[in-house]
């Protein structure tokens, strides 16, 4: 059987979603099509070049098609959550192993957790873009899907979804956790710090930084429409998972009682909700909103594109 | 000699099956090309577009080439098992080693292990599914031909014939396994378990979870017909591989005494008759097969194509 | 005209061979074409469909360009077996390693010899594939020409020559071997095998599955015409590497006194000409013979196309 | 939703720019094209063929295009010099570890943190060069800046301005770098010597020669136009990235007391405001400029193309 003989179907389910991680803006309406003009009204972030008076619309609300990507986000980050969570967790009741006087961290669990983590992260973030890519979009955690939402790539209403199923998914991930731990006595790399080494303002600054540098990466080798150019949608989640890969085993290594920045909100709250909320869960939710926030203003500032600003079939605040 | 000079002959035996692990629905018969529908009456799962009763239609147990696919799988099921197990085999007398005060269980076979089955089954797994997916869409594993089934992929005739053959062919891999290993007292990395340390409800839901992650992923990155416009056939059986060696090494670290998820049951029942059958053996079923129910719900409400409803001959359930 | 501009010159050295490794059945002649009728007589493993008469005719013996190629396999056989031998060889009289307390296997020679083994095999066999291919068709291996003699893709003088000049490549690679290690009690990883332990029953059954395995694989990525559709023949060779590479590291892990199965007889020949004869060196021969008449049966039961019965000059038997 | 509906927004704000780091060139404007020319007086580092009066021309200072990516260029450097900072921080106040009797350097953190470094190196440079390349041509290090204004493929302004940025990034990121650690009593690998086993006179040998090498590297796969029919954007900036791993690898493990090359003065000037400057800090500033013109000057000598004298508008210096 040829390879081409079954034509891939007209009607095949797969959303147009300019926030869509990993396509750079490829899976997208034109807005200059006099066609998509009434696909544009249900679900105005198909296309990139989406108005104020859009982003806040609450009319996604009653779009059914936003509802079951939201689900496909919730189902995937319970899946995440509970793989990742797995692989990083240890026993929160044995003591912390210390660095040896001649190898330093480099054989300890200080050093080959993370190790282990950040190459499983390279590998597992990939599959599940790939997976729920043309569903939803593939954020799978909530400071992609505010992050997209401050940059105006999504909307009020799927942002609000979202991140309400996503948190949920997450949170029964947790549960998982503890079921398949077998006890709510445990750590999860990423979601574990020792405030008597770290005080709390450096864990803030260290989470921002790690969440503005992701987003940073995440929008350039993933959201960008000039990557199409330079390598297709086969290579953007790849990019995106080295990206997340080295960046929780970068910041886990180099200070002693910091186990990396937790950089997803739903992971590290699912990981609190299975075994115990520390005094600064706050910080896995504050620092990537607030990274989300000063990325769109760096985003507004240097748009990928100039903005076609009389195109739209309605006037828009651009 | 040029490449072109010989022509791909228009017989070769590749075999259209919607359910091909890899192909991401590639290699099917369109129902709308009339000059199919011969064919797709003597195998309805040739064409994702399948109705209820042509998925429980017993007309395929008379068909010689479902029967030479069965065969083909029972062979690479053997060969798979046979390979896989002999990697992950370790003798069940010798003391289980413990972790290390320095290194935890960084420098123990608790972590090389599953390291190594790990990532020869990042290798093993695509070179069979290259090598068997033409003829009968490499499963190599029941849980995949139950979710396929499920998922509506697969015929029911080819269902049990498949899973038949794949449980005869590893456990005649099991067999060769004790004549390898010179002994029945072995134990196999992921099917292998101190139920005084991980009690059963926990391996239950340990190998659920893992179960439910790889049909999601294989599925995403392997059953998809989106996919095609995002990587070809030659990168899915790549990621299907990565999936399952992240998994299989994932679930194996993190608890002691827990080896890994099962996450195919033909390997495990195998292993079992080469060795000892545990009295959790029916989690490597049971799991499996809860896992494959559910893929399957959440396969029929969201599809990766709208169903086209009447475009099929007769009056489908659809 | 994309980017090959430059025409293949019409008189490169590339021979047609339907036994071809890596190149999956697509450097052969075209049957069906009458200006290959004359050259198919001469040369009639040129195209798969061969007929029994054809493949034992001895008018090959006569043929220079089968001389050729024998040669080339010789030289390239020579070259393999000397240099993955001498990156496998240890000492024959010092005692063999025991698996240390705490790390098992996993710190010793035991373990990291076949890994050193197995990557470097992955490395080096691809490249001698690549580079003798277009001449011999990259066998450099006694079992890969039985085996395609067996499923009808080499002719019997074709066989004979190689073989002999293969096993004649491999002794003087292992007399070289002696000179480069500089004494002749050294053992090589795939050849060595301490029968106190492993009695040579199980050494058979061993060699025997391991060898069936690197057909099946072997076949199935690098001589099936259905893979042109999936990977080309850039992947090919690659893949045929990773599936020598694991095998030789997972047969040699896993159990005590098992370096691993030979696979290759006139490597292991060869290193019984540099070294020492063992009592079971007909093993090495005995056990790809086996695999390679299973596996011609299995193929001739599942050949990859439908044999295109009249449409040869001659009557075929067939 | 096909890949192909939504077609590439003309007005995409990717800049054209000769010395776009792995770009090779690709990215330009053909002063050939008479449409082009109003852009390229704004803009003459455009075009790769660019004459001394419009090199050292200052109308580029009032480009606001300019301000934007030596902006992007500040935030990049910003980012880049905290990650790879990060990982390679360690206490300045614990005594260095010495070489073990039985393993040399290689079970210490000698030999480990730099094989860290250089390996976390061989992934974030390629994201960020992704990442930044379509604003600013992802220098993201004042040596690259220079050379390319050695090179004339750069001009005086851009030169100027991307310096000054990239300049204070890195010196943000080191305070960020001193938060993140908690204290300034910090080194980082690559900037970081023992003066009393590494002379000075030596520090600079090793700086320019790492330098030269790196600017030979990056010319050759990141901004050598012949470079466009080998491999395609989506390579060169891997290979950059594989370089720089490498180089800071290899110049950290060779010498006792040399935690490796710095290539990068933004970096080095970051740490040291974040710690402490030492008193060789000048030789991370005039190594990479001294190595810039000795480029430069082979680069006029050998350029990747012959200069097309007369076909710009006005007379140039060529």
């Amino acid at each position: 059987m040829a390879r081409s003989e079954a034509p891939l179907p007209a009607d095949l389910a797969s959303q147009p979603f300019a926030g869509r991680l990993g396509g750079n803006q490829e899976f997208i309406l034109d807005p200059k099509n006099e066609g998509n003009v009434q696909a544009l009204k249900r679900v105005p972030d198909a296309s990139p070049f989406i108005s104020l008076p859009e982003i806040i619309s609450p009319r996604g609300f009653v779009e059914p098609g936003l509802w079951k990507a939201a689900t496909i986000e919730g189902i995937g980050t319970l899946l995440l959550v509970w793989s990742t969570g797995f692989i990083a967790a240890h026993s929160s009741t044995t003591t912390p192993p210390q660095p040896s006087p001649t190898s330093g961290i480099y054989s300890t669990p200080l050093f080959l957790g993370p190790l282990t983590g950040g190459i499983t992260n390279m590998i597992i973030l990939p599959l599940f873009i790939y997976s729920t890519g043309p569903v939803s979009g593939a954020h799978l955690n909530p400071m992609i899907t505010i992050a997209t939402f401050t940059a105006r790539l999504t909307s009020l209403p799927r942002m609000i979804l979202y991140v309400a199923f996503q948190t949920a998914g997450g949170s029964i991930g947790g549960l998982l956790l503890r079921v398949s731990y077998g006890t709510r006595d445990f750590l999860v790399g990423g979601c574990a710090i020792d405030t008597t080494l770290v005080p709390v303002g450096d864990i803030f600054t260290l989470e921002f930084m790690a969440d503005i540098m992701l987003l940073f990466l995440a929008f350039g080798v993933g959201l960008d429409p000039r990557q199409r150019a330079t390598f297709g949608p086969a290579l953007g989640p790849i990019l995106i998972g080295l990206a997340l890969g080295v960046l929780s085993f970068g910041t886990a290594i180099a200070r002693l009682g910091y186990s990396g920045a937790s950089m997803n909100p739903a992971r590290c709250t699912g990981a609190f909700v299975g075994s115990r909320f520390p005094g600064w869960a706050w910080v896995v939710w504050i620092g990537p909103i607030s990274a989300s926030i000063v990325h769109g203003l760096i985003y507004w500032a240097f748009p990928p594109w100039t903005y076609p600003k009389a195109n739209r079939g309605h006037g828009g605040f651009l």
